[in-house]
């Protein structure tokens, strides 16, 4: 039983997702259905590729991750399959796994063998037209690529990486979640680096924090903190 | 493994639509169940009924589709089960199911056998007491027979529809989706009936917007715009 | 197939549920994962209990539930899993559990053997890496005991609960849903004795209602009503 995750910026409103769901059951029913996250916003190409990268090591081998962050919809951007770290991604080729391209081993397929695509290809929802069944295909054992040529010089998103000026890091707040974190694009081990946690001071938008918290706890009400993450 | 979908108006945040899944996998735990949405604004039969109508068609045959926008809840209005166009239904008697109803050859009957309601039937949750039960009755091999007498005279609500005036084509807007698109009750077809797209005009709220886009990619930014969508 | 809930307050936007089912689906796959809520207040454990308490009856015996509404976290609050009713939970033990503890006959441990956590234990993300894993090896038939030593004394809210005074029941209200009903803590028998639905009145802040409704079409618009809900 396959693993298909879903990512897109459709929303929960409209029934978009569940008609992408409707298209993979009615190829392969024997699959597990996962959703990532439908709430990036609009267009954001960088948030659903933020969102893929933090979600991917979390699933096992054999994962099929469809992604629809889809600006270009209906215009000549490529669609792609993706192999790489030993999962399966599908989405169009605007950047979207950018994160998945800096180690050399993968391997990509323009998705244009309309065999695996709904006969009727719609100019807005390539997600249900094209993703969701080539999905869908990919987890019955279609080979990625019988989905159509070979695809090399993937669009590339510039990605937001920390960097160290000294004895600083500098990085850059990527995210806001729904707890209120700013989510930096400083790495775990980059910190770690630095010394140990009562040791290092973070400096962000005019505040300056005095070491690392262990817990959020620690902090007291309506003081700013700085923890390191569970991101990997 | 039967598909089950649930399209209601309850919302993510209250553990509503989690309840009914729990009643279903009680009774059947061989389904796949799909959430269409369980955004439609509260109370809205038309809005629920737009979504049912986008999706249906791309579920495979024997599907069931749960449907639960329901104001009249409690009330006598009827409780149904619908089959129609190789697919079921379950729910309120109450215009959700209208757009099945334009064609010949569809059957339904009232859900009034409490074999297969639970057994304490709630005046303001059905969506858990008897159609979550009805529908996974059904996807063990219930026939809709069983469910109870069969019902004629469903309620239908006035269906949002294009018509022609001479040259023209007049509908009206039904839905403005998450990405700002104002989805009309215009058809493809007939849109398609007017003329080639560059020579297609579109008036909306007192803008005039000469040809159809052939993706979002067409239009500068902060301009607007028009385009064949994907609903079938 | 073990059915296996999620309720959390890491709402929808960010992938945190689904990395959680990640994790679960790549210790066992053939389980049904199904969400309560994503949507409580972030760290309300009153309101994620309450939304388990109202969810919890409606599944068939076996079901774990994961609770995560987790302030806590990384601190030395306890992690627990807790069998009761038929059914396990695993959680954070901080009152989450409460309304399961007030009937004898439930058993818990704490969650301290790291054989069945992920084996990079983050200080901010225990849904993954603890609860996930522990809920996933529960489903495979690991028994409870196997999580860790017995817990005893586990944290409990102060449950708001109606009580009589003379001829009144005095409640509080503990939610406002969707629809905009104020949900309170009296109970459905407790409203029961007090006599026939015509001669109760219900006074909320500053109203007076007389009577019950049999069901929500029984209002005019725009004119409060009472009626007895749809929990257990």
């Amino acid at each position: 039983m396959t693993i298909i995750t879903l990512t897109t910026d459709f929303g929960w409103r409209d029934p978009f997702v569940g008609v992408m769901k409707g298209v993979i059951l009615g190829i392969n029913r024997h699959v597990h259905l996962v959703d990532l996250t439908h709430e990036i916003a609009p267009h954001d190409v960088l948030e659903g590729a933020l969102a893929l990268e933090a979600a991917v090591p979390f699933f096992p081998p054999g994962t099929i991750h469809v992604a629809v962050v889809d600006p270009g919809v209906g215009s000549d951007r490529r669609a792609l399959g993706l192999a790489a770290r030993g999962q399966t991604f599908v989405g169009p080729d605007n950047g979207l796994f950018t994160f998945l391209l800096s180690e050399p081993g993968w391997r990509a397929a323009a998705l244009e063998n309309l065999a695996y695509a709904l006969p009727s290809l719609s100019r807005t929802f390539h997600g249900r037209d094209r993703f969701a069944p080539a999905a869908a295909h990919l987890s019955r054992g279609v080979s990625l690529d019988s989905l159509g040529p070979p695809a090399t010089d993937l669009v590339q998103l510039r990605w937001p990486a920390g960097h160290r000026e000294g004895e600083r890091l500098v990085g850059e707040v990527v995210h806001i979640d729904r707890f209120g974190n700013l989510i930096t694009s400083v790495r775990t081990d980059d910190v770690e680096s630095l010394g140990p946690p009562d040791a290092v001071a973070v400096e962000v938008a005019g505040w300056l924090i005095l070491g690392l918290s262990r817990s959020y706890v620690d902090r007291r009400a309506g003081e700013p903190g700085a923890i390191v993450g569970s991101s990997q």
